[in-house]
């Protein structure tokens, strides 16, 4: 029941943060001065837009089974697909999480940095707790589901490199030497700056 | 039940797209001389990697279903479930459609290049014939399931771009001015050349 209201605040959690992420990047398509850059932001926030669409159906259901104490009464076939739905979930905070790697390889400005940091540190503590739970409820339901839990975290060096560290000397990377100059004013946005785009 | 075959031989040929993708990814993984460019080309195959294991599943299910006429069998759950997965692989091919096209920005060498834009155009195709399966199938199942048929290709400006052109004359996007400078070797990575690494 208790891993039903920690999976509930986990993904309400980083459902706010998606909505964050979204309006620090938009105005990054939006002041694109090239076409690779244009996409390769446009896609990350197409991804995050399809994970926000699966959450907005995940979070009210893991809602109603922690608030009416529900799990017990899902047949085995619904428990199995609520788990695999968790599990997906799952790789969609790991993939955020690099999401907000990447991003700050544009930023300048501390502000905008320590506010992605900040996101990242927390969704990678919720993605190893998601793990730790999945990992808990596939034991205890062995018998209607197994989870695939690879670690993403472990067998893969570049999950330990320090990445605000790493992106603090490097120039924006999407001013790339064939592209036109960047726009200069775009370093300088801060999420305080565009809360007024929502 | 012509629909269950055609997209069993759609998600089958994606899946022997990722590996090709895959193998001409990963070198650039192993040669990244910063910690941006292993992070983002890692990034891409991770969610690739994803996408194929979910693959191994659904290929073989819809495979069945094709050859034994099973998908009058199904129980509503099932087939509401089937159809959940089927359009979230619609997603995927989106996603992968943007990933092919990011690559170009990487790779000099007409080969390459050309072999991931065919890529993306078949990927494309499939893309729009996948939709209008599920768009038949979610109405004549409409009882049982409602797709979120969001269509990734309207609105968007950057998906009528002509990628293959727009990245011809740029310098691989990874090689930004911060970094070192990338390995020459690399641009001229053929599929041919990397055939011996699986």
């Amino acid at each position: 029941m208790q891993d039903f209201s920690q999976l509930h605040a986990i993904f309400d959690r980083t459902r706010g943060y998606i909505n964050r992420f979204m309006s620090i990047i938009q105005p990054i398509v939006d002041a694109a001065q090239d076409e690779h850059t244009r996409l390769y932001y446009h896609h990350i926030l197409e991804e995050e837009e399809q994970r926000l669409g699966r959450l907005e159906q995940l979070v009210p259901h893991l809602e109603e089974l922690a608030a009416n104490q529900k799990s017990d009464q899902l047949s085995d076939r619904e428990l199995s697909r609520l788990l695999s739905d968790i599990n997906l979930e799952r790789f969609g905070l790991h993939n955020f999480r690099e999401h907000l790697e990447l991003s700050l390889y544009e930023f300048r400005d501390e502000e905008t940095r320590l506010d992605l940091d900040g996101m990242r540190e927390k969704t990678h503590a919720d993605y190893l707790l998601v793990k730790d739970i999945m990992s808990r409820l596939s034991e205890r339901f062995s018998d209607v589901y197994h989870a695939d839990l690879t670690d993403h975290d472990e067998g893969h060096d570049v999950h330990q490199v320090d990445h605000l560290k790493a992106s603090a000397g490097v120039a924006s990377v999407t001013s790339h030497p064939a592209a036109p100059a960047s726009v200069p004013g775009k370093k300088g946005l801060t999420v305080g700056s565009l809360k007024g785009l929502h």
